[in-house]
């Protein structure tokens, strides 16, 4: 595991209860002070409050709200590192075979949800890549709720996937599960996903983070911004810092779309880290006729890229037909992606 | 109260229990009948499902669900009548003192939160005037969670915004509380505004719909798009088929933003609505840094104008001063918009 | 209004930005202490951070956040009193008509969701009666999310209401959606209903605060806690201390239940306020056979009463009846609820 | 694999959109029909409905939504079969080393967050099984937000967590996250946990459904009810019955509690499914003055038992300390619990 940076001071603010007593509060300046750190006390009239300053790592593991007289732990710095901007200003720009993603280059990732067949594959690849893509996906090993779910080709996919890449000239991105499988997915791929239901898998983020690979890393559903980075973290702490992240909706309450597409994330994201995020809005609304409006929603707020499942036959799709695009539409929808992108300043890699 | 449209014969379908005796089955279809409908019998081998066809009014009315037997009540056609597409294939455009909202026209809607004086109104108007705004906002009366917060200048704000509007050339909107003041507040402003802590506020909502006002909904914080569109339903019925809606977050559980933006409830809502829909990034997100974003993610999207909390010294504000956009930042921003909007085939109207 | 509590010194804490300059430092105390608060500087490697104390109506009223240079202001007091336990450490109780709710004694509200008529209501009554329910309700105006859905009786509703409540020797409770109409139905009721929807009805909450009447003020489908308490807060500070406090649901994500029964906000407002708090099982599930188990739940998390909607015909219930109880079901919840009360020491009123 | 019960006819409905073409009436009979499945058309005036029944697996796997011309499709049936009550109408028992849970029998589930040392762990159990408790928990692979938190002792701590659980008479319950280590922790303990993060890794829920270890579910953050079950039934369908369900809560959007505990799940659960369900008011509400009342509210909706993580000094704990009770304040709640177990009809197993 690559080093953390070397030890920052890190402020933390522990709030007492209104009725601290004298020696609760001594208890918290001598508990603070036992595990080598330093405290400042500023006494209120109705609240006292310790500031901490100490190495972060010692801070993060000490769980200070649990020392009596504790009512509130306020953390004042980012308990990511790598990911953050602060230590690294600039945007990081991802290479994928050859493709740039992030600092004003866009990627176009569109393909279909499942590797089917590669006469599918083939013609989806064709259309797409005419239409401006720039990266092929397509899933070998896929999650599904149901376990009686077609479960995808596995390397028979991957095979399919990289041969039909290769032809087209596009690199392909393809989602790994089992940490038993990174290796051979790696064989063949070009940038391997991790889903959204996988995000908290630390076991398989670690295991990618060993690899070289650019990952795109997709947002859980239920994930805050700060957990999506703190899971690019695990990446980055391994040594690859070839991290791509991905919006793809939250849980909402509404049921008009299948989940809550968080726009505001990407300038979130931004504003936090140096990392590229491109947004998936096949995912995100579930709903043919809303991708392409908020696919140029993404790109308008500052997405580094799109991500849209495109088949050509949906009804007829393996998995999650009902939420792909025609290879026409998709043409449409790239057409005004492209219009947008110019709006902002941004163009399409290839 | 305007007639409802002529009866129609809207499907419901009733899903029966999976052990429903046959009497409860023949109990289902007789209650169904006994109240003028007609029912529609398919029996499955696990599951018998019963196809209501009725009068709409009175099938909203019927708790269907508590008859006994039956599992799940399923209604197919929306509530809503007079907000549906399907009632008005054409887009609205709603007319505010000859500022155009939809069908290709923008509206922007900028000014301070609340009216605080006539100097700093004066200043603000000026400010967005010179970067393209159409319409002035300020409030008079405001909504704060806190009793001790302040409450507004009442009708004194509302001259100050009268004459600040007049001096400018900008058409302005204000917020309405209280259904006694409604009278009040539309004898000096172009456009009414419901916030979204009213939106089920039936009461105010039949009263503004009495009137012929343009009126500004904006969507409650856990408000779905057909709620929504219920609540406008409610201002149309009355008579006044001015209504534009305003996207403005609903919560989430991140607190990276104030709220969560759904920006796919813009084209959610053009999918089943005539109305037009503007964004409000101020409220949806809280934070300065993303309003732009956000503004420019809302126009891509579809939105027929955007709403921003424009103060010329946010730190002095009397009311969400953290949220506004300086006058100069409010400038670029605009310069943004009309860009995108040219991508998309918009204008700003004036 | 009541006065608020003599001034208390609230610390509020800026946490600065991680760049920000000496003289933005400076800025932020000079702005501070110009609004007569006083600044406690630390300054950390990273991060300078000000304590402020202060006035804290003045807090509550300054935007300090939009201060250049202020990354977060985190305040450390509720922003409500007269509702806290820190203002009035005791639990209070509520009495109603001579039902006591709070400090041990259990209110069982329990009637339809509308009145419908004098017969339905008397024989709803004299069924609840024998269960062991204290308290009728029924609602004279209701607020329906259609427009041409049943609104209710309104005065005629509140008649019969009175009438029946007498007659079985029950206090009622019914719900004012209008401030217009407030004195109207404070002349019929015991205790005046505040709709979720309304929870944030600022004007409606003034107007209730201004009688002496209890008032059940339902927890909206998006408030916080603290919210909840915020708006306890406006009743309170008009000068009418009997507010009983209703958790019936907040929005959720999974459609199994109509909203999302949050019991762990029962213990959370017991550790906030002083103020008693009953449950809603019929409106937090929307489902019948999940009223008795979340209902148990409540009384064991130390609710101080239950709501729960019963009709002897549901599906003939002119508002919500699939989610009433049938009188013989709610007798056998009340059984159950008993023996929970008993298990956690507290009784049921009468 | 386990065979999924024999091909059952599952009705879905699929709505057609309105303005629905003759042809795309035919074509959707057509495709169905290609399927081998059955059509069943019901004309309306204003909506066409088609009635499918088929093999589901089959339906399962179709897009039927993507078939041009259907705006909705219903299912009707439920798409987990093992887990579910038709499947099985008795309540299944669940037996962890000679502890029942369901049928009656309540789990006692308690210990630290993480494995610390022989020491503390010995002292903890020994607390513990004074209070009650039958399984003793405790973490030697933790899932952790940050990477550079700590992660656990490995096999060290299921060495010391078997050694303490056989010398004070407690089977023990510990979390695997990688499948790589599944045959390992089997080796150590009686029951196996996922954890809420890894609800939805679909590769380690088959690993574990080949052990026949009790496996103890833990719900997913953003996982409805449905989606908990489709995970039981991913084990339950390699050939584990052995499966416990943990309501732990789920994301909400307010932060007086870590979570949003939704203790209307465990009646819910019980409705679809013979399985137990246990709850973790711990990790509901991660605050330990909420951790007794929302365990009572547990035990009352009809929980088949509780788990608490109780550590003997908080403030030193290496993982979650501020959500653990201390030994004493375990031993009240353990009191109270019995005083409502024993009201709703259950007892503790030992």
């Amino acid at each position: 595991m690559r080093d953390p940076p070397p030890h920052l001071a890190t402020p933390m603010i522990l709030v007492l209860q209104s009725g601290a007593s004298e020696e609760q509060i001594q208890h918290v300046v001598e508990r603070v002070e036992s595990l080598g750190m330093t405290a400042h006390l500023s006494r209120g009239t109705y609240r006292t409050i310790v500031g901490v300053i100490g190495d972060e790592r010692q801070l993060q593991e000490t769980p200070l709200e649990a020392i009596p007289g504790v009512a509130r732990v306020i953390s004042v710095m980012d308990p990511y590192k790598l990911a953050s901007r602060e230590s690294h200003p600039q945007p990081s720009v991802v290479d994928v075979a050859g493709v740039k993603i992030g600092g004003g280059h866009l990627a176009m990732i569109a393909g279909p949800c499942a590797v089917e067949s590669a006469e599918r594959m083939d013609s989806i690849a064709k259309a797409v890549k005419a239409a401006g893509a720039n990266i092929l996906r397509g899933g070998a090993f896929k999650p599904r709720t149901s376990p009686y779910a077609f479960q995808g080709h596995g390397e028979d996919g991957l095979k399919i996937l990289r041969d039909t890449g290769d032809r087209h000239g596009l690199p392909i991105v393809t989602e790994v599960m089992d940490p038993r499988r990174v290796e051979l997915v790696v064989k063949y791929t070009d940038m391997i996903q991790i889903g959204a239901r996988n995000m908290q898998n630390f076991v398989l983020l670690t295991e990618v983070g060993k690899t070289n690979k650019p990952v795109l890393l997709k947002r859980g559903m239920s994930a805050t911004v700060k957990d999506l980075l703190m899971s690019a973290e695990y990446i980055l702490s391994q040594g690859n810092p070839n991290v791509v992240l991905c919006e793809r909706g939250v849980k909402g309450f509404d049921s008009a779309t299948r989940n809550l597409y968080d726009v505001a994330a990407v300038p979130a994201v931004k504003a936090l880290s140096h990392l590229p995020i491109v947004v998936d809005p096949s995912h995100a609304t579930g709903r043919p006729d809303l991708i392409g409006p908020c696919a140029l929603a993404g790109v308008a707020a500052g997405a580094d890229g799109v991500h849209i499942e495109v088949h050509d036959c949906p009804e007829q799709a393996l998995s999650d037909g009902e939420q792909a695009l025609l290879p026409e539409r998709y043409a449409e929808v790239m057409q005004q992606i492209r219009r947008v992108a110019e709006a902002v300043g941004k163009s399409i890699s290839n």
